[in-house]
């Protein structure tokens, strides 16, 4: 899975009617070794409650459906998870709690 | 998803015959925080009813075939949205009514 | 799918028994804006009778396998179509019956 | 497969509910040619009891739901194998015994 | 597919038990147009009874699995085939009986 960022949402109402109910949120990629942005930016499926500001990761190609909120859509890019902490060698680079 | 200008049109006729009745669009990839062509480019089956000069997003992988549009259809990139905005922090980088 | 010129041929006799049958091409990579060749490459099964020199499109991943000539091989890169035109606002970039 | 050495841990409270009871490890990319990181980061879904500074492999894609640990879970990087040594051309470049 | 050499073995005694059996080899991605390896180095599980040295192309993705070696292995990298002959515009770029 890739650690990201949300910045935005991403509206769309001409689109695939199975993508219907979709929320399609902005994930700018992150370096988990200094927590900034990659430039790199992929439109994901919201399957995890995130919002703006939040640090996630995501699941890339067929594994974006295999979520309760994506089954049957054509995610290729699906958040499954909001992350509360980065933790390497017993420190912590990221921690909700404390640095959001 | 990824985020993309539909440039053009790609015309094939000779082809795989699961493709037949296929519309393929020939996009740039964008990157939302400039809205500026990358580059990159792909040929996309059209998935959303999208017209020359549109932001779209597109579906790969194995999710490409998961619309109707391309059930069956070897498609590994698939347009599944035609993009009215795109809103980071509150403001819109990118709003169709106003910017098209 | 990607765009790429056929350059030659790839022989193999030891192989996985599935892939029995199938024509191996080298292609490279194209930059459609352009219509040269961006020094990557890939061994395709051909799925569409293309000829040497020829401007294709390929399937990659698992829609690789999604063709008659494919259908059971582990191909995880099948041409799928042989490109007659490319067509960028109405100006073509790329006319087989003229260019080629 | 791709070659990773663990780095630490990811933790996530709120996620798809498929994900409950996976392990999250933080991976870096090495090059095996140095064993250095090539400070490119995934986090990767632990499917061989890996620790930390364990120079491991894992399976991308759809493969990642192709072990006991991930089955039914949206794992697109699943740590698939412990390395224990890398030889190359008769020599080791890693070698646990010695090197760990 | 990706045409590679074939540079070693990856040793690995604990890892998901779908993976017993397995041959893991070293590859090193070449480039065609000059035979000489690209530095990016995968893990494949041996699908063509591939010896050290040897040029051999990989399928990818979920493709890995289509092989007898590797039916539901979790392997996204499988070695497909051993490479006879590269050919470009009628001249051999790589011909095992004189170059090896």
């Amino acid at each position: 899975m890739i650690l990201g960022r949300v910045l935005g949402t991403v509206v769309a109402s001409r689109k695939s009617p199975r993508l219907e109910g979709g929320k399609f949120l902005l994930v700018e990629k992150i370096d988990p070794a200094t927590m900034k942005g990659k430039k790199e930016y992929i439109v994901a499926i919201d399957g995890a409650g995130a919002g703006i500001h939040e640090i996630v990761f995501y699941a890339t190609g067929s594994c974006g459906r295999y979520t309760d909120a994506t089954e049957g859509k054509p995610s290729d890019a699906t958040i499954t998870a909001i992350v509360d902490a980065i933790e390497i060698d017993g420190d912590y680079v990221y921690n909700k709690a404390t640095d959001a």
